[in-house]
């Protein structure tokens, strides 16, 4: 007995560690969002500061030299599930840690924050040579970071870095998954856009439309898709992003007067992101079992929502008259024109503007390039080349001396987000297998989506993976959900349904 | 040489400590903001935790054990006299803070954060009886520091808490500038009243007016009143303030369509503070002596912008085009309009719908209230007895069963800002002093009002206040600005002139 009380205690002294940590990412979460939202460009150097200076105290407190005992001494004990699976994630938080100098780790947070915030104008002034002043600092400090971690954890630079996102994920399953799609992929698209290339096109409905009014219109289809008000917000920036916390959930969004389909369909897919977030388990808030499984889980949430959903004719169906109330009342809005143009397959140069079909190639690409950055086999100066000749290979696109619309369009790499992009495309994979198990629960499902009613489908989320939280691994979670392990077929099946009709 | 080394060895060491404490408050003026102009409601419970840990984080930082020996070392070594002025301020600091426990600021501030919260929806619903719960915890954790600091620094449990908001400041003095008002006011608000019955009234401007539209018109004024968007912006809040960091001043109205003024002159009187902060000393950012002085020339500043200058005849006709412009062309928007009804004096209810005259007569009403309340004489209980008893004796108001536009009116008390209500009269006082030295500096000051020309007088406010920063205490200040420490005087002269025309 005497043991296991100690080792109890171990456990409630992490618990009330990991609460304070909480605390302060909490903190981190509202001022990287106002940084990202809100804040004037003159408050930028002393933001980051303060950024940097809580990201080391979080590093700090995460990688205490009582961690590691502590982490043992609650994994001897005897402990419930939840606390269970909350040990589990303090072991990986500890260990995605613990061998970085705090000293690292505000320096890549500073570099970071300077970096995302020069992006912001360079980009649309096509300036690669000064951005690459801006980024070579991440780039470095993340191979830095990579390196540390590959050391302790006996994996390549890159797989150390992914999975801090996607965790247990790796380049050889990555591969496995990501290089039959190679394959079949570009056939596909052919095939598609030479079908939809004899279709008759319906047209769209035609802008300008009034800023305001799209603001409108996002807080009605947020209501339409269940977001909570009460515990959450919708705000403008550059690159849309679902950030805060679970209590207090803060989605963005940005706006054209030419398109409303843009901020629209952004606003969605940070919808499925809140709806997860907003939805985690009650029962351990706080904990570290009660955060989001992974980026590739999240993600399956947002393209549940942007793709599964969102492409969907009874969605369709569901929003238009939700478009003419706040736009006018055009045919562009009918629920026929918008499935129409929801379903066209263009290659293009924009990753967040591709369609369904396209957007594997767009993350594919991107893997190879980050992957073999942060490995050391590529440098910052030969990016441009080799996104060029990838954007030929798997999209037929040119790109030369663009750089707006080519490697500088993402945030996620000026942020030294390194690892995160895979998470993109196992999500629109996981997003077609959860799918395909919410059809078999629920055999009603397509005509309930007719009617407007998508309650079965986040009733189904809800239960199989927002209420999961972290208290399943990845693979268990899938099993639990759906009978197996991600299998990438579902999601060709689901391309090949609504592309072909097969 | 030895002993100069080691002791600015500790000047750089507090330095450093300062420089790091000022990156914890930057989070927390911006968890703050966000908290009180755009946070949801189910928010709140995380966000009072966190704001909670990271004061005791701060606190716990300022009274580190080492800190009173370095700042010992550091007074006794040779430093330049920016230097000096800042450990002088980190006395102070350490002083208000050592002798507190950590528990008592976390749980004061989680209290004060629930309180200020509950208190935007019990206000309207004029509950007082749900108040008092929220609030009695506010008022003992209040009454605990001030009875600690009390102890320490050989004061009144209420003198202790005003110190923080204007050092120095002590009941004897303000009783002292206070007492004599209290005679004269009352005589001069009869006169002003009887005087202005005679005057034939101006139609003011009728609403309803377009908040979209107020908003820019307030972002109008704010550049006409040199605001830098480049470092602050603008927000709505249930009560008006000034929040973020000098790189990045959060200032906040808000709106209704009923009345332009209250919205507009909010915005004046914040910018007010903001350019205060805006202008604080670069050479010392972020070190203690390149904060604002106190809350007393704080309030001096925002009363300079909202009173002295706002109410002015040359800042009417400067605003009465962008009334046109963004409210449409009405009489009512005339510069004699404006001027009409911005100098009437009308006894009432409301302390932030105050004139400048009876503004006073509030601000001593809350005084007497909450040292009684801090000193232990008085009950929260009391309060609306208490409320009721001084509105009619000093304003002829009955009160009795309103608390709404009674003692539930401000956020001071639920936010556990004791002390506090005295600045705003010190306030008003500097700046009718500061106006009267900078009319003998340029004594074409009226005229260029009149034309539009506010540079010289925010020259001079720059150079005499903004920019001195903590670099002298607040008597040095006013003697090297104005040649004497405040003096009541030239208040009452500036009202008498104004409203009598004296």
């Amino acid at each position: 007995m005497t043991i296991k009380t100690v080792s109890h205690s171990a456990y409630q002294e992490l618990a009330n560690r990991f609460l304070e940590i909480k605390n302060y990412q909490h903190l981190l979460a509202m001022a990287d969002w106002d940084h990202a939202a809100v804040m004037p460009g003159g408050g930028n150097e002393a933001r980051v500061a303060a950024i940097a200076q809580l990201e080391g105290l979080i590093h700090e407190k995460v990688s205490a030299s009582e961690m590691e005992g502590l982490i043992q001494q609650a994994e001897a004990s005897d402990l419930s599930e939840m606390e269970k699976a909350s040990v589990k994630e303090m072991r990986r938080d500890w260990h995605h840690a613990v061998g970085l100098p705090k000293d690292l780790v505000e320096k890549k947070s500073a570099a970071c924050k300077l970096s995302e915030h020069a992006w912001r104008e360079l980009r649309p002034q096509n300036d690669w040579a000064g951005f690459l002043t801006v980024f070579k600092p991440v780039l470095k400090y993340s191979r830095q970071e990579a390196n540390i971690l590959s050391q302790q954890m006996g994996l390549s630079p890159y797989d150390a870095m992914m999975d801090a996102y996607e965790p247990g994920s790796r380049s050889e399953r990555i591969d496995a998954i990501f290089n039959p799609v190679k394959e079949w992929l570009p056939g596909l698209i052919q095939q598609v856009t030479t079908r939809q290339a004899q279709e008759i096109a319906l047209e769209k409905a035609v802008g300008p439309f009034d800023i305001a009014r799209q603001k409108d219109l996002g807080q009605d289809v947020m209501r339409l898709l269940g977001f909570n008000f009460n515990h959450g917000r919708l705000d403008e920036s550059t690159h849309p992003f679902c950030g805060g916390v679970p209590e207090d959930v803060r989605i963005t969004t940005r706006y054209t007067p030419d398109d409303f389909v843009q901020a629209m369909m952004g606003i969605v897919h940070e919808t499925g992101h809140a709806r997860y977030e907003q939805n985690l388990p009650l029962c351990v808030r706080g904990l570290p079992a009660g955060r989001a499984r992974s980026m590739g889980m999240h993600e399956s949430q947002s393209l549940s929502f942007e793709m599964q959903l969102g492409a969907h004719p009874g969605f369709q169906r569901a929003i238009s008259p939700l478009l003419k109330k706040h736009l006018g009342d055009q045919k562009g809005f009918n629920p026929e024109v918008l499935a129409f143009h929801s379903t066209r397959v263009n290659p293009g140069l924009i990753r967040v503007d591709a369609d369904e079909l396209t957007y594997p190639a767009h993350i594919i690409l991107r893997y190879e390039i980050e992957r073999d950055l942060i490995n050391g086999i590529l440098e910052a100066e030969d990016i441009p080349a080799v996104w060029n000749e990838k954007m030929k290979a798997y999209l037929g696109q040119d790109t030369a001396g663009d750089y707006n619309n080519g490697p500088m369009q993402d945030v996620h790499w000026p942020c030294g987000l390194f690892g995160y992009f895979p998470s993109y495309t196992l999500g629109a994979m996981t997003a077609a297998q959860l799918m395909r198990a919410v059809r078999v629960a629920h055999p009603h499902l397509d005509e309930e989506f007719m009617r407007g009613d998508f309650s079965s489908y986040f009733g189904w989320l809800q239960e199989n993976v927002w209420q999961q939280g972290s208290l399943l691994g990845t693979d268990e979670l899938m099993i639990k959900a759906t009978g197996e392990t991600l299998n990438p077929l579902y999601f060709k099946q689901h391309l090949e349904k609504r592309y072909l009709g097969y």
